[in-house]
């Protein structure tokens, strides 16, 4: 097998093992992308002699001092901070910007030997609904999704094994499922976002993509995530209890996503899981509302520096523009009853997800749509509000033969728990579920 | 008056009126510090070439081009980012490190014309209690406090007019007490807090220090700070309605904020106001050891990737190293019982405080200890906890004739009704307080 289609984890095995070169393996994906950049354009930067240059200096570290995750290459979105490249955000204002500091979690990722490879295209400040540049790869007439576009569609497309992104509606879970990959989006505040651009204090998560559960458990590892109690050692399907949550947005899901849900609810029972249908009853239904409003109010504090700059609201997006001027004209008492109305819920949705080994859900409205837009987040903003993890499984299609994944939930904190849920689960959404990659 | 004695609304004024270039206005900041440095040691970072420059260039600047801030000199501490002077964060992991950005904060103070005057003191990361070498200037064998120690001791010192810290517990609130100068902690996320250094994402808040309310309010201003109703023109002391709160750690105070409190009911009372007591009663009072469940468990993500640096561990102070290790051993049942705690106590505060002009309670435990400890936030850290806005007033002071300020407390993004009612409160506590700078 090339070294770019190897996942993380099999390629750290191969390095480790000194079957292959930290550069050896930089090359195969620089080849890979050299083919295929022109159609899927994920990265918003990358210099290959910089790679190549990281990759030997990485080749050379001792073995004896070598981290968890030597010669890894990750893909970063272009909103987080890279010492040795620029940070752009998709946006004229910080064109050619060059902030001289690892974001928090790059800083993690390089201690344990990562290479850090290039940064990946994202909407305006991971903000706007519209573009950027790079195609889903697995059909270049749509959108790979966004806002972390360039990660998710480098990750499916073999340029990187796995990336980094961020979701603050649904940035991650989403372009995971457009793109038929891997996505965890962890509770809310278990990696530090310090050098990510914030949108949304209250919302912002940082995001990971990979190829298999696997590649999102080493990185959850290596970032530190922990649950109050191990998980078990092997999650067994038979005679586990899951739920099935149609959310209160239910009408909006396509085709695709119904027929997924079916598929994964009837694959679950084969296999010997219980499967409960809940509903959360009427003091969710004002959520997605919610998320609304405290990602407007807090969009407005969040890029009034930018909207102050000479020409700043010139070159803002309109609904950055809008958010700085409160178009929606929020009150703070709107804020406040949407803020302290979430933190409420948030217990509640840890007590309804304890009693299950995970809640499953959609991810999408349906496969990727076509043209750029990056589509709908109505699946995945109640579950950014209520900060707690989420999984992008993929195995499924659409009518048109594009991946569509399915979302598991856990409470807060069980994020390796839901990490092994999903892994036993992914295994038969990949094998049985209907959707190959064809890249 | 020499320029360097001005309050930031005077020296603005003058500046406009053409009376004063911002030049000569730095040149006599410059004087002071030249004269008061080896005694205060506010800054750790100042270039007077690189101050005059920009203080050069600021005077070239057409009338008609000019921001509401022209030329107002401002200190930064040293945990926010100057995209042209290093940030040090008071650490060694951080030595001559230099991110060529600009704060959120930073960047709207200087396209409002704002000249970023120099880096202040900080103790380790903002996070450690003991340094760093400021001294009270009132006093050079006490502590300034902290964690702004530099930002307080130069505002206070006449060596700036206005200065930037930040308050995580009571970073903002204790030293401006400590000082005997304003201090303004916003409602939590007023202000952007990007670029910023993460200790606690839950609780870190952008903190303003001043000599004068005016000159509070208009950074508030500046800064966007706005309630749903506008303020009254005028607010009158005669026939308002305030509370005092003792809250549940009474007990802790010393003779000079006793004193300092009864004095300060006494006077609202002689002015005409009404003063009721209030006890926040046992739904408070697990909130001082729940918010140092969220700031330890806030740590251990914020300065984890400091840790995992080479020789991370060996550079930081120890109580950085155990927030990361979870030396106190929270487990997140205890981090989320804690964050949903407060959480629930935060739209209670808002409706008790509604009731009154504002809440009076202790800025501190007492005047300045001698030594550099910075002393004990107990009276701070609920309220931070709360995301309340707060002002400290100076005008008392205790048995070593030190200053000693109280807070003020308003609902949630009642800041600006906060800064009025502060204002007439402020001008009966400094004239009939007791306590004037000999500065």
């Amino acid at each position: 097998m090339e070294p770019h289609r190897l996942t993380a984890t099999q390629a750290l095995h191969k390095i480790r093992g000194n079957e292959l070169t930290v550069e050896d393996y930089a090359k195969s994906l620089l080849k890979r992308i050299e083919r295929r950049d022109s159609i899927v354009k994920a990265w918003a930067y990358l210099d290959p002699v910089q790679v190549l240059n990281e990759a030997r200096r990485l080749d050379r570290i001792p073995v004896n001092r070598r981290g968890p995750l030597h010669g890894l290459p990750v893909g970063v979105k272009d909103v987080i901070y890279t010492k040795d490249m620029p940070t752009q955000h998709n946006s004229p204002l910080y064109e050619g910007s060059a902030p001289q500091v690892d974001a928090a979690s790059v800083l993690i990722l390089r201690n344990a030997g990562a290479l850090i490879f290039g940064k990946t295209t994202t909407t305006e400040f991971s903000s706007t609904t519209e573009g950027p540049k790079s195609r889903n790869p697995h059909d270049q007439s749509r959108t790979p999704g966004g806002s972390s576009s360039g990660s998710s569609a480098a990750v499916a497309d073999f340029q990187v094994p796995v990336s980094l992104g961020t979701q603050t509606g649904g940035s991650t879970i989403r372009p995971g499922s457009f793109n038929g990959i891997w996505a965890l989006k962890p509770t809310w505040n278990t990696i530090s976002r310090e050098g990510q651009k914030i949108c949304s204090l209250n919302f912002d998560t940082l995001g990971l993509f990979a190829r298999s559960v696997e590649d999102l458990a080493l990185l959850a590892d290596v970032f530190g995530l922990e649950d109050d109690e191990a998980p078990l050692k092997q999650f067994v399907l038979k005679g586990a209890k899951f739920a099935v949550c149609r959310t209160p947005i239910w009408e909006s899901a396509g085709l695709g996503t119904r027929a997924a849900l079916e598929k994964a609810v009837a694959l679950l029972k084969i296999h010997g899981a219980q499967v409960d249908d809940i509903d959360l009853g009427p003091d969710f239904k004002d959520l997605p509302q919610w998320h609304a409003t405290v990602q407007s109010t807090d969009g407005r504090v969040s890029f009034l520096p930018e909207y102050r700059r000479p020409k700043g609201k010139d070159n803002l997006g309109p609904s950055v523009v809008e958010q700085v001027e409160n178009t929606g004209r929020y009150t703070h008492a709107d804020q406040l009853r949407a803020l302290d109305g979430i933190a409420a819920l948030r217990p509640k949705i840890d007590a309804i997800a304890g009693r299950y080994s995970a809640i499953l859900t959609p991810s999408v409205v349906d496969e990727a749509p076509l043209g750029f837009h990056t589509g709908s987040y109505v699946f995945n903003n109640i579950w950014t509000a209520l900060h707690v993890p989420v999984i992008n499984i993929p195995g499924f299609q659409g009518k048109q033969g594009l991946p569509i994944g399915l979302s598991l939930i856990a409470p807060r904190y069980h994020d390796q728990q839901l990490l092994k849920v999903a892994g036993e689960v992914g295994r038969i959404f990949e094998s049985e579920g209907g959707w190959k990659s064809k890249l």
